[in-house]
């Protein structure tokens, strides 16, 4: 059985990590970022415009028009939203084709249900976001405790609604997912070995 | 560090079973309707009047005072559900005393705060619970799908009080656990094996 892992997180709860990590010890390729880069470059769109709109609602990505680059004249403002949608779930079908993998964000657990994917969210409380934004900020970046707060909300509000999209089950409510784990207060790696424990149990053994 | 396990759990998700058998796997005592028992010897109680307390509110617990043997003269019929509530909390704080175990129910997971027990939610869809409960009914019941997710509710409804007296954070939210797993459509035994690794990387190895 094909081993889709999609990981959905909140901000700061040190998501991205778990899956780059659990996907290396898979020996299996994880896609974050890429899916962004692949979607800017096959519609001719800016990054970080798709970025913004693959965490934010059709609607809410109207106004974000600047930083495209060429596709301009060739398609109208309003397709451009719905055309980072559909080239998203074109990455995400042809990611789960090519064979195991772990996904990261995206709603790739509701774009792929029919892959049968293991769906795990993970989550922490807003003191250990805020603590792991600190410790991973920027060079220069030197956002106070509450602009951090503002900063994890409106993320995480982007995501719910992009999730809006695709599943009345909202984003974060367990019910969507197959496993929740909370990081508060744990270092990621020393949760890997259960998660690929779990993989293992979920799937089976695999199929090398 | 002493390895103390809560599960929570929705009615009909296998949580029972679940805490049964990872118990097995880590070779230590799974607690779980023996409480009831305890509560009920200390007390004089009937073991069903305090199994109906002990998933209630302290309110909802009033009208119940059929049952209770020989504690009736001793003790006011207002004071008994708080007995029950002081009682547990002391036979609790006497199990995670006495060493490692697994905890299934009872807000042991708020109650034994102070012992850093590791919580896990065990839930279901509602199909995947009438499924397990018919499967599990004892012979001569024959509850219609309608009358066992009415039980259902009212069970899950229960808990949600009992554990009102305890905490804000509301009974199934995920913010209360560090780990919810959904068993629909899943063998129980078969994430045994998974759990117990979570368990030795949540504490670390074992001390024997």
């Amino acid at each position: 059985m094909r081993r889709i892992i999609t990981i959905s997180r909140e901000f700061g709860s040190g998501g991205r990590e778990l899956g780059k990590r659990l996907a290396d010890a898979l020996g299996i390729p994880c896609y974050d970022h890429e899916i962004i880069k692949l979607i800017a470059k096959e519609n001719g769109f800016d990054e970080r415009y798709v970025a913004n709109m693959s965490e934010r609602s059709i609607d809410a990505a109207y106004p974000l028009t600047i930083g495209h680059r060429f596709a301009l004249d060739a398609m109208p403002v309003m397709e451009q939203p719905i055309r980072v949608a559909v080239s998203q779930r074109e990455i995400l079908e042809n990611f789960a084709k090519q064979g195991d993998c772990v996904i990261v964000g995206r709603c790739a657990d509701v774009i792929l249900e029919a892959y049968h994917p293991l769906n795990i969210f993970v989550y922490a409380d807003m003191a250990a976001k805020i603590a792991r934004c600190q410790e991973r900020a920027p060079e220069g970046e030197n956002l106070t405790v509450k602009e951090l707060e503002r900063r994890i909300r409106q993320v995480e509000k982007g995501r719910r609604q992009f999730r809006e999209m695709y599943s009345e089950i909202k984003w974060g409510e367990k019910e969507a997912y197959h496993l929740c784990i909370n990081t508060s207060g744990r270092e990621i790696k020393s949760l890997v070995p259960a998660l690929v424990s779990f993989v293992e149990c979920w799937f089976g053994p695999g199929e090398e």
